[in-house]
């Protein structure tokens, strides 16, 4: 089976093929068929180099004429990836940019590799030492943002409580720039105690980070296996996630404004972690 | 004259009150009549605290019912502002976002304090000591992060060349959330090198931020004066502009990836500026 034949070109909105990627937008789809698009020349470059993940790559008719082109042809014959070939209006139906750069993908969901938590199991690996706990972030800008942020940072996983923005929302993938890769995601975990309980078993320090009140995060000595709790753009760490912490950790704002970016906020306590 | 009669209700939003506001999404409107429209309650009270800044106060109907209402009252009857009193429909009609709070206020465009810098002219007071300098920052989410970090970290100034986004955008002013005032902001500067020589001239030393190829900006010595230079954010900084700066920082990338986001470099740049 030829499956990079570029001569058939899908036109119809309506079409099997289409109806399926653009019913990836809808989370219960995703759910269902465990796997997500993911948008833009960056991130399927990065997409494309974990085995096994992409199951389709999605090139629009204006796509074929630019210089990356060639690129990415070599690459998916080279892993026998299936490409589907889409008019420019088909593409632009199925994206959720105003300017769509005409290249997108079909991934499998992520595998965390090295830490597997489910109700009240863990399964942290030893090398385990940065982490960030998320509680109910829902800004999916944000999100994207602290993904990156903390993948560029060497961060080994992210955790995420139930509530939190999908990761595989198409405003969250959009703002990691093929970051999603580099770490270890896990979503939807409904019990913050069991959570709290295997990382502290696990020998992690929680530091809260809390707009005020506590010490001050710049200079702090970490220890060897951290976790940073963030809270919600408006609301912070609730008082429950606050009584399961360590420690509060609060950046100082001498400007006298009240509060920073829930991402600008992240990003500072990550880098001061890896400052250590 | 009762200015803040709340009686009278606006419910057409074809009214001519109404269409002045609906007009200042338009950056010509803005920049005829020298004002902007700021929405949500933290960044309307934060407005009202600078004097004879606010020109106008917008209440919608369902506004008046909440428990702050009666705090925006008091500050504009104080104040002697003038009270415009909207229907809810429109209200939604001169609002940015999907949920307005139904809260907003015309503001004059704001007057730098110690930064004054226009052609070849330049007037910085001798008390200022860091500066944001952005070129080519194309976002309005990036851009209001921006404003709302260095204002925490107590910069004291943002420089804008021509073809920044406007910082008056109601993207930009709404990711500020309030915080515009307490940082001088000077935007449409044409000329690069008039603005770099004025400023080494003041005795201030250009940081780049570059995603790669500088000195660790980690554990940087800066200096009494500091300009910190953030470019677009596909491309970065201009070979020109790189030419013209002191110093090129990266910031570490440990995990292997490519780049942050813009503000986020920004504020990992400014907060090492300020723990000096």
């Amino acid at each position: 089976m030829n499956t990079y034949n570029s001569d058939k070109i899908i036109t119809d909105t309506k079409s099997g093929p289409v109806q399926f990627i653009q019913s990836l937008n809808k989370k219960k789809f995703r759910d269902e068929h465990r796997c997500f698009l993911l948008e833009g020349l960056r991130a399927v470059l990065e997409a494309l180099e974990e085995k096994d993940f992409v199951r389709e790559v999605i090139i629009s008719q204006s796509f074929k004429t630019t210089e990356e082109y060639s690129r990415i042809l070599s690459l998916i014959q080279g892993n026998k990836i299936r490409a589907t070939y889409v008019s420019d209006k088909v593409f632009a139906s199925i994206s959720d940019t105003k300017t769509p750069q005409g290249i997108g993908c079909v991934c499998r969901y992520l595998e965390p590799k090295r830490v597997r938590i489910s109700g009240n199991m863990a399964d942290i690996h030893n090398d385990v030492k940065n982490i960030l706990l998320l509680e109910d972030v829902r800004d999916p800008g944000n999100l994207g943002t602290m993904i990156r942020t903390a993948a560029a940072a060497g961060f080994d996983a992210i955790i995420l409580l139930e509530g939190c923005v999908d990761i595989y929302n198409s405003k969250v993938t959009r703002s990691t720039v093929g970051c999603m890769f580099n770490i270890d995601l896990i979503q939807n975990l409904p019990n913050t105690k069991a959570v709290v309980d295997a990382l502290k078993k696990a020998g992690f320090t929680l530091y809260a980070a809390h707009p005020r009140g506590g010490s001050c995060a710049i200079g702090e000595k970490f220890s060897q296996k951290n976790v940073i709790v963030i809270g919600n753009e408006a609301n912070g760490i609730t008082t429950a996630m606050l009584h399961h912490c360590d420690k509060l950790l609060t950046i100082p704002m001498p400007g006298g404004t009240e509060s920073l970016n829930a991402s600008v906020a992240a990003a500072l306590m990550i880098y001061e972690v890896i400052r250590n």
